[in-house]
């Protein structure tokens, strides 16, 4: 996959509106959330939390720095951290699902990038982010080239984590399976 | 112990600066930090992970928002939940303990209070937080009442957990022991 450049025009980046957003989308689809994260350091869990009332929808959230804690922690093998890196679709997928498995959330978020200033490569500069949204057995993916310092790296891969949680349980409420539910339960 | 109703006067809150100070601190003592959050949700983490180079002394953090995280990933007791509730002395010494048995980390911070605007109580009202920082065999504990809304008690924390693993890897340095550590490495 070829990162994206810039984020998609128009992109909402602002984190405590998208918290807001998430917030509502997990109380209408009844859904529970999860963190797994490398370079945003916790700031996708803090910015849930920050909502009062957070603890309806989120309940464990994963800072898994070092590749020791991805593995402990969330079960990635030392397979994939080798063969792929840290900053790979391969971690963020596994790191994913084992944060759904343990935490039991109905969805999770993983990210896992370089925010810089050092570590960057010419295979993944600086700015490089991957990204897995969903459970134990199936995930979306992205990878995005996000400009800026560090700090704005880390701003805005947190703002793209949220809009994937929110996108995702919005395809949720839109798909047939979920019509259907939410007519069973209208009736019930 | 009577909450503190406010936190000293010049207390630096200002939390990048307090980051910066703390990596300093970790570097000088060559210790690692782990953090385990409940009310400030992983904000702790994420300014830690602010800092570029900070891998060098953080491996892993846990945002364990609900009681089942704090027993599943720290090891907390369900008795000690259920006797003295989340947001007390004795849960956050477990916090902290269990973060530093489980990440081998040599210094933690755990952190759970009443954030607001919900969920206060007569006993516990909002802005009371409490801080364990220690390892596995012992800690230091405070209570404070913060003032302000949410975001503000929550800011607050950060800074106030940040203080004190600053605090107690400058008391490393002024003990005798680490004091004769540094002599032997100055020999070294």
């Amino acid at each position: 996959m070829t990162p994206d450049s810039v984020l998609p025009a128009g992109t909402d980046v602002d984190i405590e509106t998208l918290s807001y957003r998430l917030a509502e989308a997990c109380r209408r689809m009844s859904a529970s959330v999860t963190t797994a994260e490398s370079c945003t350091g916790g700031g996708v869990a803090s910015a849930i939390t920050a909502v009062a009332g957070s603890s309806a929808y989120f309940e464990t959230g994963y800072v898994t720095y070092a590749n020791a804690a991805k593995q402990r922690l969330l079960g990635v093998s030392a397979a994939t951290l080798e063969t792929h890196g840290a900053v790979s679709e391969a971690t963020v997928r596994e790191m994913v699902a084992g944060a759904c498995r343990d935490s039991g959330a109905s969805l999770g978020v993983a990210i896992s990038g370089v925010a810089g200033p050092g570590g960057g490569s010419d295979e993944k500069p600086v700015g490089t982010v991957w990204f897995a949204w969903g459970e134990a057995n199936e995930q979306r993916v992205a990878c995005y080239r996000l400009p800026g310092d560090r700090q704005r790296v880390r701003e805005l891969a947190v703002a793209v984590a949220l809009l994937g949680l929110i996108e995702a349980l919005n395809a949720d409420q839109d798909s047939p399976d979920a019509s259907a539910s939410r007519k069973i339960a209208d009736r019930g």
